[in-house]
């Protein structure tokens, strides 16, 4: 078939169960599927934290210092709590896992959906802050934004579903451009301030936001929400941790370097955008009025002017934000697998599609990320306040989870590990409230009704799983009490070859056949006269009881409605007996066929299956209508 | 059920086929049926042949009269034609049945695309008129042109699917009103007039339009087009014809008197019009100018002044016009009808619905409409050049069709009968002709391509499912040659109480049964362990074959695709043979519970459905998931 070849050109070839180990990552592939998120929080991060600092003016900028200075330590305490989990957990340790293993049901589901409803933020935020960022430099793309913001989600669907490795290749070298330029632009600027004691001289000197009437000093509520906005910075750096199963073996050797370095370089990054902006004076501009630039765009020009560094970096911090998504559809799916194994989400979540990637996972995430890009045009700043909620309460669930597990899994160091874990628990858990209090007016609000929304949704899902599991779930053999032949029936409204044949096998499957003859008013019945011939005689010949034949009158014309009222009415009186009913169906070739043709024998499968019971047996017997 | 009586209440009970005389009409009641199209075409009519002859300028006013005459005159003709053929043809005389009948396949077609695409135009181009009337008396209205046409759409879809009767007695107050506020202010303005010994003052004088450089006096050409034009007030005049049977007994007496009253009216209509536009020379303003009213708003003002009245009468001409639609889903669901019983449309064109109605016509006609209504945003203007064309290439054969009729039928009479007819047949072939010239690059070409293509596709459809009719009819009796059980084939993933359930009945009907179990490499196959106890020996116990046991690795982790596989290579294998697939299926009850489960079973029933043969039966065992 061609259009397979088709298909498989798109989607790749099914990869056999035996070559999973094949569509592992190593550090190198990992680093753009589980890194893309963290690193790229560097471009927004320090921004939101600097645009609280604007009613401060001038000044404020020296604020971003111990601001970013605690951001860092703050990572530096997450990623060794994150460091131990990956150890702990090495098949796989995601918030929900450690969360419901060690703190039970409720906070592992609180967790879970927070890290969802986080993931679909991000991939949604991080295509559009890209596109946005894209458009605002090329004006003329500004009408195509939603189509955009849609290709590009397109695209990272894509990419995901012909698997990890797929996305790790496709995104690698944008991902490392990205790094490179980025820390170079920053360590040319860091050795050109020490080389000018501190106060270099800015290339393209970044604009002056005047105050007026503003604020003269910091107070602790500002910096508290200007940290809280920094933290989106962190963003992400959960998402080694979730997906360690998907590392080369050693594989908790292989996730534990992978995070080392994307933390590292995030570090590096935080570090060196807060020293240049206050060596240099950034600060933030107010976002959506005129001439407004991001803070690394002036960052960029300050150290290096508006030439080609300027735009290849610029360039590919905007590529690397709109593929920062990509470390969503890598662990939303994992995520939701995990979930669904212990039953809180439908079992195809579970199922590993042709790819080996969780299909249903990818389909999910791509559909409610499509859907706010819709809803918001392209354009969704103001979701940003909504995510930092989701990380850090995920953070925080994890890091008390794994409190919990020392306390269990006593031993040499345990103690240690606890009380790293503990501090990270901690200021995780601190850094949750004071993200949830200073960004509740600002949407925050959302997220803390979505979260527990999700968390019900959830367990409504497993009430329902569950019972339908148990209701069906059985160890007994079978039970044949006795070898009694089902009572067939066989609808026949015209006698033709389709007819002929249902009947014809009818007869093989049970001594007890009914044929019924739905008829109008004013037509007799059509089968009435050429009974004799058509059946009578055949099945004495063939020594064969005799179907019986019932007509029934249809006042109103309908024909699929007292058929099985009829089937109804028989199982009724036959209590407990099966009974099979026949449906015979013209199949046709091509699709238009379906138009031409009345598709009474869809609609009496459906109608039988609807309103019938378990004695109720369709037996579908096709008749091919070849060209 | 209570969703039961709401639909019931909205759609109407369903009616018994012995009821249908009780739905039948009346003289009354068939005009607002049949009659409001024809009718309302005098509100465009006379304005169609008016605005050609605007670059006349006042001079031209007086051409109305020898061409409304022409109008009148060929109405004339075509009405006695009509009563010839309602005679003639008591059980349905439409265009496309008397052509068929006496010219032959093609003609009949070519009637039946004509009037087809007529009718369609006629349901779009009516709406949006009066539509478009009431949005230039409200301009507030003006942004909700294309829902308050929908809107309408959807009211007359609704009555006509409550049965033909409901949309007669819906729709007779606003016709007789229409009819008589008309009617009376042409009436009292023809008093005004002969009063006035000709040349009454108006009360509200009509605007005049400046000619500069105008044509002095008429060519024929001008003529020939603002006839053409006029001679739209003619469409709608068949409806009668093409539904007899709807009518009372006598049936053909009674569409008689129906078809004269409406000839009548529209005739009296026609020629009052003509008059007071000559009398008061009221002049067709430019259509889509500032200032533009139409012919008939300033022919009312003129005779009564802008006080209630006119407001009252103006009202109803457009209520008519967007009820005019009416009409088209009488008339169109009977042709699909005719069409349909001569396999030129698919079978469900013939099935009445629980109305009585040939719904699927109706729908038909309703979606079609819409898409014209919503691709044009509800302003139809650019369609109505197209729309007479079809209308007289209808009449053309339907008249030249009874001419080839009375050939046959000699008899008393028959001569002057066959003149009639050829007279009409002459008249409006000529006007066809005329229409098509005089409109061809106006978009009459479109017309000039659609009728045939629809020709063409009704052409393709008889020859599909002549051919589907062909290849399954049969008159031979059943054919048993021995009385083999099927192979029956049972796959099993879980043992539960579904799966248990269907292999029960498997065995029950036929001695040899397969159960195949679908395992991934990673898994050893699940039902292995267990078999012995929960089949073996219950089976053995029963006296019945021990099922087999088949287990089916996949490589790829694909569960329906090897099972199918499998079906087909046992039915390859065992030529001829009968092979059955059971499907187990856990069927739930609320719609949620779709997103909950896996629908392999679904999957499997469609994969075998559509790769299968006609040895493939499919027996489907449900198990029902009762709350």
């Amino acid at each position: 078939m061609r259009w397979m070849n088709a298909y498989n050109l798109i989607f790749g070839k099914p990869l056999a169960t035996t070559s999973e180990q094949s569509e592992r990552l190593g550090i190198g592939a990992g680093i753009p599927v589980f890194g893309l998120d963290a690193l790229s929080s560097a471009a927004y991060g320090p921004e939101a934290a600097l645009t609280l600092l604007i009613p401060l003016g001038a000044a404020g900028v020296a604020y971003i210092l111990p601001i970013s200075l605690s951001i860092i330590v703050l990572l530096a305490i997450v990623f060794f709590s994150y460091r131990q989990t990956i150890a702990a957990y090495p098949s796989g340790g995601g918030s929900y896992i450690v969360a419901s293993a060690n703190l039970g049901v409720y906070p592992g589901l609180l967790a879970a959906s927070a890290l969802m409803i986080d993931y679909v933020l991000t991939a949604a935020v991080g295509i559009s802050a890209g596109v946005g960022a894209l458009v605002s430099a090329v004006p003329r793309l500004l009408p195509h934004t939603v189509g955009i913001c849609m290709g590009i989600l397109a695209l990272i669907t894509l990419v995901n579903l012909r698997g990890l490795r797929s996305a790790g290749i496709a995104f690698m070298a944008p991902t490392y451009l990205f790094v490179l330029t980025l820390l170079g632009a920053l360590g040319w600027g860091v050795v050109k301030a020490l080389f000018a004691g501190g106060h270099p001289v800015p290339v393209a000197t970044p604009p002056h936001v005047a105050v007026s009437g503003g604020v003269a000093t910091a107070g602790a509520w500002l910096l508290m929400q200007s940290f809280a906005s920094g933290c989106t910075a962190m963003t992400g750096v959960e998402a080694v941790s979730n997906g360690v199963r998907a590392f080369r073996e050693p594989t908790a050797r292989t996730a534990q370097r992978t995070l080392t370095v994307i933390i590292g370089i995030l570090m590096l990054m935080l570090a060196g955008i807060a020293y240049l902006c206050y060596a240099y004076g950034i600060q933030a501009l107010p976002p959506g009025q005129n001439g407004y630039q991001s803070v690394l765009s002036m960052l960029v020009a300050a150290v290096a002017g508006r030439g080609i560094f300027y735009y290849v970096t610029i360039g590919f911090v905007l590529f690397a934000l709109a593929l920062s998504a990509n470390t969503a559809f890598a662990d939303f799916p994992r995520l939701c697998h995990a979930i669904s194994q212990d039953g809180f989400l439908p079992y195809p979540f579970s199922i590993r599609g042709r790819r080996l990637v969780y299909t249903q996972g990818v389909f999910a995430l791509a559909i409610l990320a499509g859907v706010l890009l819709l809803a918001f045009r392209g354009v969704t700043d103001r979701l940003i306040p909504l995510y930092a909620i989701g990380a850090f309460l995920a953070f925080t669930l994890s890091q008390a989870g794994m409190v919990a597990h020392w306390r269990k899994h006593k031993g040499p160091g345990s103690g240690r590990s606890m009380a790293v874990n503990g501090l990270g628990a901690l200021a995780t858990g601190l850094t949750t409230l004071v993200v949830l209090v200073a960004k509740f007016t600002a949407g925050a609000w959302i997220t803390a009704i979505l979260i527990p929304a999700l968390l019900l949704l959830m367990l409504g899902v497993h009430r329902r799983l569950n019972g339908a599991a148990r209701s069906v779930a059985t160890n007994s053999p079978m039970d044949i009490p006795k070898n009694e032949q089902p009572l067939v029936i066989v609808p026949v409204q015209t006698w033709n070859k389709v007819t002929r044949h249902a009947l014809c096998l009818a007869m093989t499957l049970s001594a007890e056949v009914q044929v019924v003859h739905v008829h109008s008013e004013d037509d007799p019945p059509l089968i009435d006269t050429e009974w004799h011939e058509l059946v009578e005689v055949p099945a004495k010949k063939a020594h064969l009881p005799v179907p019986g034949l019932v007509t029934l009158k249809s006042p109103y014309r309908y024909v699929v409605g007292p058929i099985v009222d009829y089937v109804l009415q028989v199982e009724h009186k036959n209590q407990g007996r099966q009974i099979a009913l026949v449906v015979p169906e013209l199949v046709a070739h091509h699709w238009y066929d379906f138009f031409l043709h009345n598709n009474r024998a869809e609609m009496l499968k459906a109608s039988v299956l609807l309103r019938g019971n378990r004695n109720v047996a369709i037996i579908n017997v096709p008749w091919y209508l070849k060209d």
